[in-house]
């Protein structure tokens, strides 16, 4: 019997039904939300609570039994996939929001909420938790990647807003880190490092977030422009004479096109766009939006469109966020590679410059779309997953961005983590940073059972 | 010969006369700003770069040498002295502001820059560096206790204000963590381990930081309350209401009357005071400033007066950085056991109130002074140097109060540091996190040269 057999029957034995072999749960934690090659789990664990998670982890730690934590598996460069087997960790069941600490602007949530059960929840208090990533992510998953999303320009990402964490380590203790005070300077800063570290250091069991009151006043609108350049130099005007926007994004012709099929009612042009939103007082609002079209119009903006009503609101931010598939509904069954690049604001036009003529030179179809406020944007690069040659060429166009990001000052992921996908760039982004990264990973880990084969050679 | 005296005659070849052993500078490097035991160390560096700090560190790695970074040895909880003995390393040669990115607000400059230095450089370019603790401190020195100020409670702490950094490391390899880039998920936080870590991990030679423009219109302020609670509450609901408050400062009648005696052209009320600052566009200011005010009315403020020209405020906010010298004015020839604490908002008025009963029941003067915006005050306890009996009485005092913070869900220091003044608190806030910490500077640091004794046991 293999050591990881021996660790699953012990399991069974802890957790009864609450442990799963069944092929189809096997197969869905296995693969993850992009185009990494999958393998299944042994076995898929349900726990019900922090101690239990320590149990589990003490179980597998004596069979030296890979354990992979699983939030919803949104993630995209092959992140929750267990290359060397082991135990998926599904988060799913630890779903509840513990307390909503509405006079200090905080929630305490087990990882298996959701953004928008979260926000759901929150209905009521008037206030809401902003970190928004396309899919509708777990908060333990989102911690752990270092999510961001629409709204990071003012609200920040998972690493402004987590502010206390509960982490079963990979021996079984269970410890808490940080506070929910504001600040503080006692040691190190453990809730940072536990935050975008892919669970290869532990497992979050419990999170603290930061929560905002709802503005009085929020105006979202949607403005295009003749070519992608005239968009992003008015995003970095924006950013740079200190407007606080609240949300600042890109789409690109092709993304367009792409929305266009899949939300046709919103029936925008086909030209490149920013679609924008206003957060403040009634008077503070207006003054954005007039400081923010005085710019635009510099640019040569047109067909700028409000949307004040919640729904429309709504509708126009569910299709935001869809992005990943309207990108792939303008091409019918194909696969995509995503980059990620985040550069400083003003390398961000050359970033994007740079990336449009590799695109064209290429000859891939790539449509563009980004969180441009935080220097930051995708390429969905689409191709036919049944043409190898294809796969080769969209690796190869995703390497030339990625350099193009590093030389520019930048990092080659701004949000989705490094998983296994992005491993062959660390070295370039960090040089020797990445093995102190090693050394902090086999301190913690020494028998590298949390998430093994993501983020480091350990 | 003792291998520290190896170090030094090593040192010597390496430096010349940038190694000192001159009496007076042992001395200097030898104590804090607060009231710890002094210790001199073998002998200070004065390093000129990246590349000599490796050299230096290089050979104090091989005579298993203590370094102890020293930025202008402003904090105070013993962080600076050499309690091991060993190299404080001066990084006061290392001053230069490298770089300026207007586009990109943010600044490369050496460790040794301290912050009203920075802002002079600044000063034509629109731009400002935010964070102040009360001293003229190093960014080095900031940066590694994870400092703060008045207005962390809008542009944040040293936490949120440094983007990047270049540390030498414990056996001397030269890292660089994170990028210009406002966002990445490319790894672990190495940032974040390093600020904060008070020199214990390496030592940091240079900082990128973030920068904001300044505001289009600063209206500072002063309002009296007849009661600590008033003043305690008005900051709750100010904040709570989503106020953007740049600063919100607590002066108990106590420090009050000692800034009337260090700065007496205030002439202030010897009343419980907020200071306040307000940033925004003159339209966005003059509705919050009335905001403010509706809630300072409903708690019974006087004497609500309003410094609009620059002068006024620089004179303002120079006596609130002074505080802590206004609050030692009251008894000539008295040291100072300072307390740090921060809570949640929710609980600040509560621990405030604690923090005030066991005061009255020591019998020791106490003036406090706080960023109440963030939850953070500090008490100086004020003794006698000559009587042992009020250093014990003062401990004891802040022992009471720190539990009182901790039962509250905060922590002792908000921004002062561990050093060795408060690693007896960090078993109680910390539990086993604490070993954690212990673990990971035993990884990074295994020969425990890097300011051996301060924040964690190794
Ligand atoms: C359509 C679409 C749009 C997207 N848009 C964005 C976007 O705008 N911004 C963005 O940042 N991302 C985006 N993503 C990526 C993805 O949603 C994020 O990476 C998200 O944070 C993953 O959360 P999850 O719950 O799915 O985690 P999973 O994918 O299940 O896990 C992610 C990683 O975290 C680990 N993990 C999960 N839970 C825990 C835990 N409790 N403790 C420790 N480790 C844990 C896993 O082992 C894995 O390494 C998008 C994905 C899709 C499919
Ligand atoms: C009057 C007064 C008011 C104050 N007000 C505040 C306040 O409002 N907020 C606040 O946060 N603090 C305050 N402080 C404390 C102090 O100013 C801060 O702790 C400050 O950050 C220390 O900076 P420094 O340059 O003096 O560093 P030092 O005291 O020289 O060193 C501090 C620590 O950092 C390490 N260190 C220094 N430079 C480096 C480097 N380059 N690399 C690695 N490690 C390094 C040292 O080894 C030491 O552990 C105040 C102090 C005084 C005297």
């Amino acid at each position: 019997m293999t050591s990881h057999q021996q660790a699953v029957d012990a399991l069974r034995d802890l957790l009864g039904d609450r442990l799963s072999t069944g092929p189809s749960i096997l197969d869905l934690h296995g693969r993850d939300a992009a185009y990494s090659t999958p393998r299944a789990p042994d076995a898929v664990a349900f726990p019900d609570s922090t101690e239990e998670v320590s149990e589990i982890v003490r179980i597998c730690a004596r069979h030296g039994c890979p354990v992979v934590p699983f939030g919803i598996g949104s993630s995209l460069e092959g992140h929750v996939i267990p290359v060397q087997g082991g135990i998926s960790l599904d988060m799913s069941r630890m779903n509840r929001v513990l307390k909503v600490n509405e006079r200090d602007l905080d929630a305490v949530v087990q990882p298996g909420v959701t953004r928008t059960q979260l926000n759901r929840e929150l209905r009521a208090t008037g206030l809401m938790f902003t970190v928004d990533p396309g899919a509708d992510a777990t908060l333990g998953g989102m911690a752990s990647t270092r999510a961001s999303g629409t709204n990071a320009v003012r609200y920040g990402t998972m690493r402004e807003n987590v502010l206390a964490l509960t982490v079963v380590l990979p021996d079984g203790r269970i410890i808490r880190t940080g506070s929910r005070a504001r600040k503080s300077s006692a040691g190190y800063d453990l809730t940072h490092l536990f935050v975008g570290a892919e669970g290869t250091l532990g497992i979050i069991t419990e999170l603290t977030v930061r929560l905002f009151g709802v503005p009085e006043r929020i105006h979202a609108a949607t403005c295009a422009f003749e070519d992608v350049e005239s968009a992003v130099d008015t995003v970095i005007l924006a950013i740079q004479s200190g407007l606080p926007m609240a949300r600042i994004e890109l789409l690109d012709d092709f993304q367009m096109k792409g929305m266009n099929l899949l939300s046709p009612e919103l029936d925008l042009p086909e030209k490149p766009h920013l679609f924008l939103e206003f957060h403040g007082t009634e008077a503070g609002v207006g003054e954005q939006v007039e400081t923010f079209r005085d710019i635009a119009e510099a640019h040569g903006v047109s067909d700028f469109r409000t949307a004040t009503r919640t729904e429309d609101r709504n509708r126009l931010w569910e299709a935001r966020h869809n992005a990943y598939f309207a990108a792939k509904a303008l091409m019918p069954g194909c696969s995509a590679v995503l980059t990620d690049c985040c550069v400083p604001i003003s390398a961000l036009a050359e970033c994007i410059a740079r990336a449009k003529s590799e695109i064209a030179s290429s000859g891939l179809i790539a449509p563009i779309v980004g969180h441009v406020g935080d220097g930051n944007f995708h390429l969905s690069i689409l191709i036919d997953p049944e043409n190898p040659d294809d796969f080769a060429r969209a690796k190869d166009l995703a390497t030339r961005i990625n350099a193009a990001a590093l030389d520019l000052g930048g990092t080659v992921t701004g949000e989705h983590g490094v998983g296994t996908g992005k491993m062959r760039y660390m070295r370039a982004e960090h040089g020797e940073g990445w093995d102190l990264m090693a050394q902090i990973k086999r301190a913690i880990d020494p028998a590298n059972i949390m998430n093994p084969g993501k983020i480091v050679e350990a």
